[in-house]
């Protein structure tokens, strides 16, 4: 049964939002839908206007037998400028601030509509570079990482600090935590990342950036690629083991009156689109 | 500026897949792009018509002034009893088997297009319930708990057997492991649920539940009201302690020679949608 226009409309702009990054043929929606090759492509000329129009993604058409479509999600700055600023708003709380200048931020970070828009920005960020997966330290980063990997369309990997018997064999580094300067152990499982696969190193929150060292080091280990780094937060300190890298929000807390907070917009956005 | 028909459509559904269970009204609408309710509600029937036959969800329209439309994800019959095939499939793999009976399963949950599937299903089961929060264990359960509450668009919370620094306040349980009969510790942050929420409880891996009766009383201590638990996947154990729960899929490792696993559907479809 051929489909009305409207009808396709509607399920095509269901069935790319679902896949992101992927090319669909336009064979493929044609027996979907029952239609000419030539009504897929006029549908898809009006996808792309209005996710273009609306600031849902790029809906890059490709023509010709072989050609079909690639939705890639992304976030304008406009948009971006603004979830930051509701973000620097939600954390701006000095009940958030814990003993030791600790921030409460696993309520955002376990909120669907945040992470969404946390995995789009990121992933706006990498918009024309191949990433074969994700990789984060457990276990606040694990809702960062999914929310990117949604995004890019590729899988998420977790290294941790202890071995579990369900992981099976592991490849582990040593790395020295930014702050204490203690050295630690971080694992990953030896199945979960292909050898020599482009990761994007995430984590919810970066002070010196010890672990963000050590997972790419373990990136080393399996003869991969570092494609980037990018956090939810990072706080201020006075030296950095890491230097490329974005954040979302930067977070200061006074520790001497234990309830001060000053938060402010880290350098995603001087990085991502310029000053 | 008007907006045609075909843009609304394709702009209407994206925006209502990005706020599953949440009334967007016809006054929203009808600004978002300039137009008379009368057309909104035509759009809407489109959508409705389209989301139904294409197994996307249910999109409820409520008549009248205070009157619009909800989207409630959900996956038919057919596609759940397919895709629970394709899970059985995939973990009938010897090489999955790890000393002790365990089952590798993080490369799974760490793929976006299986946990997309997973949050859909679990959250069919729940399609007429008010949820206010998913609680999971960390961190394997996390990718679980983060893809249900995607689709039923609410927060997540984690409970942890390690008290970190950075959650504050916290509340904790002691609880039996199911399988060994040691005494252990779980807690959650006290800031992360409000009292008296109604919540499901979800996890990776279920064997007798020890760690799932712990949630369920956990979410007592916070003075709320256990919805269900549902696991990705249950081993096979002579004994359980808990009894009301559905799983995607059954596993059962034959520990005996180390290599052999059968799997079969866990009790979901029967749970459902009946013999």
């Amino acid at each position: 049964m051929k489909i009305r226009r409207a009808d396709r409309l509607v399920d095509m702009t269901n069935y790319l939002l679902e896949r992101p990054r992927k090319l669909v043929s336009l064979t493929h929606f044609a027996e979907r839908y029952d239609s000419a090759k030539s009504s897929i492509s006029e549908d898809l000329t009006i996808l792309k206007r209005t996710f273009q129009e609306r600031g849902i993604g790029l809906l890059e058409t490709l023509p010709g037998a072989a050609g079909g479509a690639r939705f890639t999600p992304y976030m304008t700055r406009e948009d971006a400028a603004e979830f930051i600023d509701e973000l620097v708003e939600e954390v701006s709380d000095g009940t958030r601030v814990l003993p030791g200048g600790y921030v409460f931020l696993s309520d955002l970070l376990g909120r669907p509509e945040i992470l969404r828009r946390v995995g789009r920005l990121i992933a706006t960020q990498y918009l024309n570079d191949n990433i074969d997966a994700v990789m984060t330290a457990a276990t606040k980063g694990v809702p960062v990482a999914q929310a990117v990997a949604e995004e890019l369309n590729v899988p998420f990997v977790i290294v941790r600090n202890d071995s579990k018997i369900t992981e099976g064999p592991t490849m582990s580094v040593n790395y020295l935590t930014g702050s204490s300067k203690r050295v630690e152990k971080m694992e990953l499982s030896r199945r979960s990342l292909p050898t020599g696969s482009s990761v994007l190193v995430v984590d919810d929150f970066m002070k010196a950036g010890g672990t963000i060292k050590g997972m790419m080091s373990l990136v080393g280990e399996f003869e991969g690629t570092v494609v980037g780094a990018a956090v939810f937060a990072e706080g201020l300190v006075s030296e950095r083991v890491v230097t490329k890298y974005t954040s979302l929000i930067q977070v200061d807390t006074l520790t001497s009156d234990g309830e001060g907070i000053t938060v402010a917009p880290g350098n995603y956005e001087t990085e991502i689109f310029g000053e």
